[in-house]
């Protein structure tokens, strides 16, 4: 057996160090390696295929609802980025900077886009002139920079990949409608490819876009707690048209100022499926995005018949469409059960002599641990039906997380003996003020994640200054 | 009809002024738009399609040779770029250098990769321990930058996307096998998909890659008679492990150093079949990468029941997994014949009141202008013929295009005289010498472009000095 094949070694526990058992994931499971470029990572073949999983799966979406892929340049002028006010003052501070070409120093500095708002408004202001050009929806699959102090793999990275939309229309009332249409897109996509619950919600003004008029997002809770923005999309208004010239003629022969979305997803989402399904054996892949939805692991292989019996399975898995490995290294089926469980394969299906002359083979649960015994004939049907299962099941356990970690409270008291209970969301009412919004963070720790579009009336009252409440707000802890 | 949406309006034609008619089609086509950062460009949805369709044939067809994606930082630290010394004299003079991280200078400076061996071995190092943890097939697609003087849409840009596989095997054997397999990949990628006929051979020593033993090359020829280099295949042997410290325990528990390749092909392949395929109306693109393979105009589209039956077409050739588009705006029908000649859609069908009447509809094929009436009882079969002579057709036209402006020439006198008729591909014998090569280029404006695999006898010796030749070289101008 293995011999100087690294064994499998076991991670730190989830309750002994949260972020440890993370980190320790993302390295046994072979998801990132660390370079020399700080703060920037290696996504290495098995993350980089849940990642392909990912986009193949929203490309579609994004195809089916009208959009169109696109490729800007990776660089931004500073004069161009400086053109909406409120946008160049949000990212300035945390940009790479492009000071020479070769040898040569360059006028105009460069920074590697941190996002593309700025391009896709000089190109609109090229390509849109009248209402038969509206609208616009773009989309690009692209990495961005930002400077960030402390990063970790998947959650906050100087370099991340992820996708923006930026859309153009003729109308307020459009895009307002595509915002909401891309979050219901991202929403049901966590739901029915990640297994994560996910809520749906405004965010407060302070934790708004820099440039836009309002910014939506989706928020998931993660084993600890703590809360992920999972997926934002911005409604812009006409405000960077107007910064970029921007103008069309309309129907009426009149010249006006067209309405602007973004909106985006990233490799976090990778984080956020860790830390919403994994366990102390590893990751635990919702079938939708596993790269490998099926192991097949002989016993005793060396034995005649098995790695043929083991080979036939995987041609029928494989037939109906499923992606499937067979394992048959040298190494232990020992070895391979916890390599593949620390790699959160949905399923494992063993096969032995035994089995074999009792017409069976074992298909074991990644999810939830469990092991049947299923007859040769009924495998496609049954592992069907178990990827189902494991996806219906981890979308449940998860949402039982976030419903038993979820507190409606009524007072900064509530809110605190709550949390002694460990971290997660709080719903409590809000008067709207940015100055309770940051004295309840002052007095808790948990600040706003979003005003969720499904509103509760817990009470008439803000829960820091007591006046008339406007609205119910998820608070919590961030990653 | 058309009220403000602009007119498709002539180009400029191939013989008055090539490079004019290139950029032409890049604009009328909407492949491309010019952005105010400086040798960069915005590759528009129609561009990017053509590149999305290049991207899932290959990338199916590494896959399907082993190969598996990772992603790499965009960014690589000067002192990595500099621990291979060919390998940083190359490219150094031409990187994009970023030296401020926010308001932070950088200690170290990164570079945007113009290409991604230094990262590669760095985490080959990390993770090639023994001979159970070879061969690593890895590629990724990503954009690079090279801080090239003049650039011209697709060809030569500051930025632009490819791919880049990188491999890292046992023996040189079976790293040099590697390098032929994936150029043969190219090569039949040209052929099959691209109808883009192509010469394969290795480079001379003077036009190697930075820090490469050899590199192999696909070159094709374009309209105008210059040569094109689509793709290219490095062999590195084990420099730059050496360099990099990657080593590995073989099996008879010894350190050897690992055996390394590079291969890549870029968005120039979208410059390749504009100038191979492309003609006075504009663009012509090869079926199988082309992003709207069939188009649907309606005749007289008000009256009655045109537009069902156009549409019950188009549902009839989505069905059989074609990629089809029924155009029913109000522009006319003229107009819309001319913007699909300009985008070089494959086919394009014509549908009417009296073809209705009759039963029939019409076949236009973009290659050939050839026009043909078809029941429409056969409409999917005739169009999935038609497609296959379009491929077919367009493949032999640049076949002969290709073989006419090729000239086997023992002389520099003769070469001279060949190139009195056009530029094109020279075969001439070459005794190895870079004195030779230089003063050939120097006598008769051609360079080296390849020693083809496939050598032919010429004569005994060198064009230039007389001496015994060793190669059969391709020689030509290059874009």
């Amino acid at each position: 057996m293995a011999k100087d094949k690294k064994l499998v070694t076991a991670i730190t526990s989830m309750e002994e160090d949260f972020a440890q058992w993370y980190t320790d994931i993302c390295k046994k499971a072979e998801l990132i390696e660390y370079t020399s470029v700080k703060g920037c990572m290696v996504i290495r073949p098995y993350g980089y295929a849940i990642w392909e999983n990912i986009q193949h799966i929203l490309d579609s979406r994004f195809k089916a609802t009208g959009h169109e892929n696109v490729c800007m340049p990776m660089f931004i002028p500073e004069s161009l980025l400086q053109k909406e006010k409120d946008h160049v003052e949000g990212f300035a501070p945390e940009v790479a900077w492009v000071t020479h070409g070769g040898n040569e120093k360059l006028e105009d500095r460069l920074c590697v886009r941190p996002t593309s708002e700025t391009l896709f408004c000089e190109h609109y202001a090229n390509i849109v002139h009248s209402y038969r050009d509206l609208p616009k929806l773009y989309n690009q699959w692209v990495s961005v920079v930002r400077w960030e102090k402390t990063t970790r793999p998947f959650l906050r990275s100087r370099e991340f990949l992820w996708q923006e939309g930026h859309t153009i229309h003729a109308t307020a009332e459009e895009a307002i409608e595509e915002t909401e249409r891309m979050l219901n897109v991202y929403a049901d996509f966590c739901e029915d490819s990640l297994a994560m619950p996910v809520v749906k919600g405004k965010k407060t003004e302070s934790d708004k876009f820099a440039g836009a008029v309002s910014t939506y997002a989706i928020e998931a809770l993660m084993h600890d707690g703590k809360a992920l923005q999972a997926g934002t999309s911005h409604y812009f208004g006409d405000g960077f048209a107007k910064a970029f010239d921007i103008e069309y003629t309309d129907k009426e022969n009149k010249r006006v100022f067209p309405h602007q979305t973004s909106w985006g997803v990233t490799t976090r989402l990778i984080g956020a499926v860790i830390m919403t399904h994994g366990d102390d054996n590893g990751l635990v892949l919702p079938p939708a995005v596993a790269p490998i939805q099926v192991v097949i692991i002989p016993v005793a292989q060396h034995k005649e018949g098995v790695l043929e019996k083991a080979n036939e399975l995987k041609d029928r898995l494989a037939a109906i469409g499923l992606r499937v490995k067979l394992d048959d290294s040298e190494n232990s089926p020992g070895w391979k059960f916890a390599e593949y469980e620390m790699k959160g394969v949905p399923l494992r299906v063993e096969i032995g002599p035994r089995d074999i002359e009792e017409g069976n083979c074992v298909i074991a649960s990644r999810w939830n641990g469990e092991k049947v015994t299923v007859a040769l004939g009924d495998l496609e049907t049954a592992a069907e039906q178990k990827l189902k299962e494991a996806h219906d099941g981890m979308y449940r356990k998860a949402l039982d997380n976030q419903t038993r970690r979820t507190y409606a409270c009524t007072s900064i008291d509530e809110i605190n003996k709550a949390l002694e209970q460990g971290d997660g969301f709080i719903k409590a009412m809000w008067c709207g003020e940015e100055a309770c919004e940051d004295s309840i963070k002052e007095q808790t720790g948990v600040g706003s994640r979003c005003i969720p579009f499904e509103q509760e009336h817990l009470s008439d009252v803000c829960v820091c200054c007591g006046k008339p409440a406007k609205h119910m707000v998820y608070w919590g802890k961030a990653y």
